[in-house]
């Protein structure tokens, strides 16, 4: 089977449509490496782009776009509404196929490395690939941003990062690892009453008691009651346990799911578990999808 | 997104191994086809064998498998138990991927014609390509098998074949088609008695008045009642659906399923239609498969 990793680097600028091109530009530029999507936003001021290819081929374009990103962007000058504190802000790896979640871990690690030591740009190593437990969490990462960074960076021992030096230049340090792929899933209730959706919310998440690896909100979009999810391992809480936990908490009240809906991508492997699940399919291997058999090497 | 047909030709060979591997060494030379499965049958004396690639390549596969068949087998000596017309007895295309079910009637004409014309072998078009709507089904082109058509392709009409000679050499005739995936997919009950199982097989099945594209018969395996189905056609008739009656009628028998397996193969799309319809996915499209986009071309 190929292997195939995810990377979605995320850049501090959103709004100079020409620095956001010449970064992508750098990155399709990298042999054996598909830009599948790009989205900026001005308010945040800041770029999200989505990638796949092969885990070298991948290691490189992320090389080559913090470098570019480094050259461009002058965090100094960076104002936006979403907390950052570098140039190339965050560097998540995502194992698809063929490839370990460990495959992924060693990739951060190589790049950082190579980062921290060629372009002496400070490198933290996050989610699964985070050496101290306190970084796992990217926001505990963050704290400060840039510009509480740059005056704790050399003197708060606890700031000291993983790879490079331990000062600020203009592009800011940079947050790399390794993390499952996440699913955007919303389900929307036959109410236009944000209490129940609220309170469902409270009962799926992990930080109220629910599901390890879902983060979940209450909201009213375009007058109807919506569960918003993001679902951070799909193979440890998978979509299905989720919904039928919703669908009985919607019941007791009386109220029924009208749709769900995934935003953006969906890991095919997501959709086969919830077949698996609700057809009951005992004994049922990867291998019998069709699909992945084409994606063998010869 | 490239594409892919799946073609699954069934030879008159299920003992002399040397013959089976001299036709799959055929196929195996075409650049750009990949054999997945080979499956022989002493008793039926007969092989299946499954093979994927671009139609072009897979056209040309199928053309040079009925051209070394021809040399192999002579069906004036064939017996076995399976019904059977032809050294090459039936060669289905299927479309798997950016490829249409009107592709692959062509591709079934193309391969048809070429083997009448420059293999002197009869060619029946059958299913979504037959010229006649009586020979869609095999049952009706294979009628007499080989020893009845030989006597009848001269003499009766309605037997003429739609490419080639209407006279039978000892490669006998070759019926060509298109069809959808099948899938085979047996359910379980808490039962180890047949006759709900029978019963329910009769409740789903088109030949009763069940499913338009099931077939279905209740069975007892190793001491547990199944149901056991050819899905013939899982985008008219899904997989969710057909499980959702079964459940409803083993419930009104007081029984319940204890588990399903797919046999052989799944389409991708057949796992996400399941996942979409038990999870209340609306708006949802193929393009959000994470590994549909890894497939486009670049």
């Amino acid at each position: 089977m190929n292997q195939i990793v995810e990377c979605v680097p995320n850049f501090s600028e959103g709004r100079r449509q020409e620095v956001i091109d010449r970064i992508v530009d750098t990155m399709c530029q990298v042999h054996g490496v598909r830009v599948l999507d790009v989205q900026s936003d001005v308010d945040h001021n800041r770029s999200v782009v989505t990638a796949v290819g092969a885990p070298l081929a991948v290691g490189e374009m992320a090389f080559q776009a913090i470098s570019t990103a480094a050259e461009l962007i002058d965090m100094n000058h960076h104002r936006g509404e979403h907390p950052r504190m570098g140039a190339t802000d965050v560097v998540p790896f995502v194992p698809v196929r063929g490839v370990t979640m460990a495959d992924c871990v060693a990739l951060a690690r190589q790049v950082g490395e190579r980062v921290g030591n060629e372009l002496r740009i400070p490198v933290y190593l996050y989610e699964e690939a985070a050496t101290r437990p306190d970084r796992r969490e990217l926001a505990n990462v963050r704290r400060g941003e840039f510009e509480g960074l740059r005056s704790e960076i050399a003197t708060l021992p606890n700031r000291l990062p993983d790879f490079g030096p331990a000062e600020l230049g203009p592009a800011g340090a940079t947050a790399i690892g390794a993390r499952p792929p996440l699913i955007a899933f919303n389900v929307y209730l036959n109410t236009s009453d944000v209490s129940p959706a609220r309170a469902i919310a409270r009962a799926v998440r992990y930080s109220n008691g629910g599901f390890r690896f879902v983060k979940a909100l209450g909201l009213l979009v375009e007058g109807q009651a919506q569960i918003s999810m993001n679902l951070t391992d799909y193979r440890s809480t998978p979509i299905h346990r989720v919904m039928e936990l919703i669908r009985a908490e919607v019941a007791r009240r009386g109220l029924t799911v009208t749709r769900s809906e995934v935003v953006g991508l969906l890991p095919a492997q997501a959709a086969v578990d919830a077949a698996q699940f609700y057809l009951q399919l005992h004994g049922f291997s990867p291998d019998q999808i069709l699909e992945n058999r084409l994606t063998e090497e010869s």
